[in-house]
């Protein structure tokens, strides 16, 4: 069993910030947003600026048939499993630069400290990009993470994107063959363990001024409609009494999504993202409203608390507005803790690195959710200035990009030694 | 001075109720609505058959450079100036049988009883069909009344309509001619009184029972915009506390606006009728909402404490939200009152015919109150059936219309008498 390294391996600061910042500058667009949407030209660009690095960090990179790429370097006892870090390089419309990116970079640099140091890992190591994260273009996100976990589902394989180009032919430009796409699945046992660092991309780490976050786990998340039916009425001759009005009704039922997280703090987030009025003319009392709303938390009896207090209340001020409002549950995506074990080992990695962490769930959803359900999955976050993300103020600092990277490579360190 | 007559004359209910039937004939479309929107060939054949009602009672029918066909009767007075009776024939898209027919079908009912029972007027007669009351089209209404009371705008020269055509060539199609439109004015003192009868679009008169409706005039209007700018943000990521919710401050002021009308009773009637959220995305905080949305009260300093309230609940809600809310008057409608004097002549007409009425304010706009910056005008209300109007379901029975007919008769024996 190899020791932790004395004095400890670190990763070059320097170094990780200047590739970052040339992968940042592959699909800059004027007003230094990223426009390296999954299967551009600039996201081919991307993934193979970050597979030369690999190869020159001497690791061996094939692209699966989801068009994941991989890098991989032998450890020294052949029977062990591999540890994978991973995330993505592609961007959303517009984006930032350190969303994927960073955990790739990040990643790569350890790969670069551990070849420039000669320091052996017991377990084989793989650098993960993962195709797709986004679900740009085809609105299916996770693509590469759910093939190798076995989690793709029949619209994956059929749904063209909004050019309407089928993944047949997306997946063959980045080197990855739809029709053999179940050979990416990789089964549970084949990864000792995953580890994604990523940006928090909300601003409790930057608001509390902690480097680390340790993830907890990612949270679900219940996506519901609500249809108001009211009456449409002349706004002139309909007396306030006789009102059936869909979007004072609406009012109200926003204001009480928002109190289900704010105040009666049921669930950790609730959002009415998307509301739409009809008829929608200013002389016109509302007749019908259609709501978009969310709920998020890490624990599913959270969700179904949420949305039995919306139908609750739904019914209650339906009944004394005088309309009816249908409340249908669309989707819901279960939440997925991450194992405590990893969560006390990046705990450790961070105390080595003299860092303070703390631990919290992740809002947002990552290739990590869905290789959890064939490893054991952790992941680091660093703070996102002003927890701005998906838009092109999206910044970490230097420094707070150097403690990720070093976290990583410390519970990589870790991990190699007790997994 | 002629007296009242004895025994009193009576309208033909029956020929009042086939007539407006026959009207209602004129441009129906499937499911029963009107398309006699103003200017179109459905329109033109309601005027037509309107005119040769007229003629065939006794008046002598032209159309003046607005439009507007008028039908007129010298009486024994040759030094009085006439009294006028009237509404307009075009109805919204897909409208009612009753929206303005009513009162142009009625006014010829009145015209065809006084030349059956050869009962002199005093005064000149008069019965005006108003061109474009609706506003269809171009989006400017009351046209031919406008025209008549001298309120034309420059705008109303120059706009096109939805299919590009100018009002030149829509006004020479129904006879009019907007280079001479200037001689459709008349001058105070040309007419005596104006009466319309009319239904009353809203739902007051049908749910008491009551036949009659004194309009104690007509509404006025402020029409305002509320913008809210709040900042869009991820649903997952963004902390309630953190959140600057453009929706949920929106559906705050919504709220407020509709307690305006309904709780404080500042204002008539209040509604929020136009929201459009931005980006409108169920996984976006919302960052931007716009609202359009008005007051309409009969009196002035009601519409003004309206706004003042709204201003003063907008801000404190802003500064609790943390979102920026601007509040635009967009324009104002002042409210016009009907003289009191022809209310009490309208309520003694109803007393003759054994119609117990009640007073009330027109919250929709009509004819009367452009004419009434030229004339003394009265307007008479009879029930629409659950209030509905602006729609095939738009109803007023045949009693109804027949009691609307008999008081407008009745005003006008009053009026010729005593005026």
């Amino acid at each position: 069993m190899s020791a932790m390294p004395n004095p400890p391996l670190s990763i070059n600061p320097p170094r990780l910030n200047q590739n970052l910042a040339a992968l940042g500058r592959i699909g800059e667009v004027a007003g230094g947003g990223m426009m390296r949407v999954a299967f551009s030209a600039a996201d081919i660009a991307g993934r193979n600026f970050a597979a030369g690095l690999m190869q020159n960090a001497g690791l061996t990179v094939r692209t699966d048939a989801a068009g994941n790429v991989i890098g991989r370097k032998d450890g020294t006892e052949p029977a062990l499993p591999a540890i994978a870090l991973g995330s993505h390089t592609d961007t959303v419309p517009n984006g930032g630069k350190y969303d994927g990116a960073l955990g790739v970079i990040a990643a790569i640099s350890v790969a670069q400290t551990l070849a420039e140091s000669r320091h052996p890992l017991r377990h084989p190591l793989e650098i993960i990009i993962f195709t797709n994260e986004e679900g740009t273009g085809f609105h299916r996100w996770l693509l590469g993470s759910r093939a190798m976990a076995g989690l793709l589902e029949p619209a994956d394989y059929t749904t063209l994107d909004d050019a309407g180009v089928s993944l047949a032919e997306r997946l063959a430009a980045v080197g990855g063959d739809l029709s053999r796409i179940a050979t990416a699945r990789r089964q549970p046992g084949e990864l000792a363990a995953y580890f994604e660092l990523h940006i928090e991309q909300g601003p409790t780490l930057h608001r509390s001024g902690i480097p680390i976050g340790i993830v907890s786990g990612i949270t679900g998340r219940a996506v519901l409609t609500a249809s108001v039916i009211g009456k449409a009425n002349h706004a002139g001759t309909t007396p306030m009494s006789e009102r059936q009005d869909a979007l004072a009704a609406a009012a109200q039922l926003t204001l009480a999504v928002q109190n289900i997280a704010a105040r009666a703090e049921i669930c950790r987030v609730a959002t009415v993202g998307r509301l739409q009025v009809s008829p929608n003319a200013v002389n016109v009392v509302p007749g019908a409203v259609t709501m978009g709303l969310e709920f998020r938390d890490l624990y599913p009896n959270a969700l179904t608390a949420a949305e039995t207090t919306l139908r609750r209340q739904a019914m209650e001020i339906a009944a004394a507005a005088g309309v009816e409002i249908t409340v249908e549950l669309l989707e819901t995506t279960p939440p997925v803790p991450l194992p405590t074990a990893l969560q006390e080992l990046i705990a450790t990695a961070a105390d080595h690195c003299q860092l303070a962490p703390i631990t919290l769930p992740s809002g947002a959803g990552h290739d990590a959710q869905a290789i959890a359900a064939i490893a054991p999955a952790g992941m680091i976050f660093v703070p996102s200035v002003n927890g701005i993300s998906h838009a092109p103020q999206e910044y970490t600092s230097p420094p707070d990009c150097a403690n990720g990277a070093q976290t990583l490579l410390t519970l990589l360190l870790l991990a190699d030694e007790r997994l």
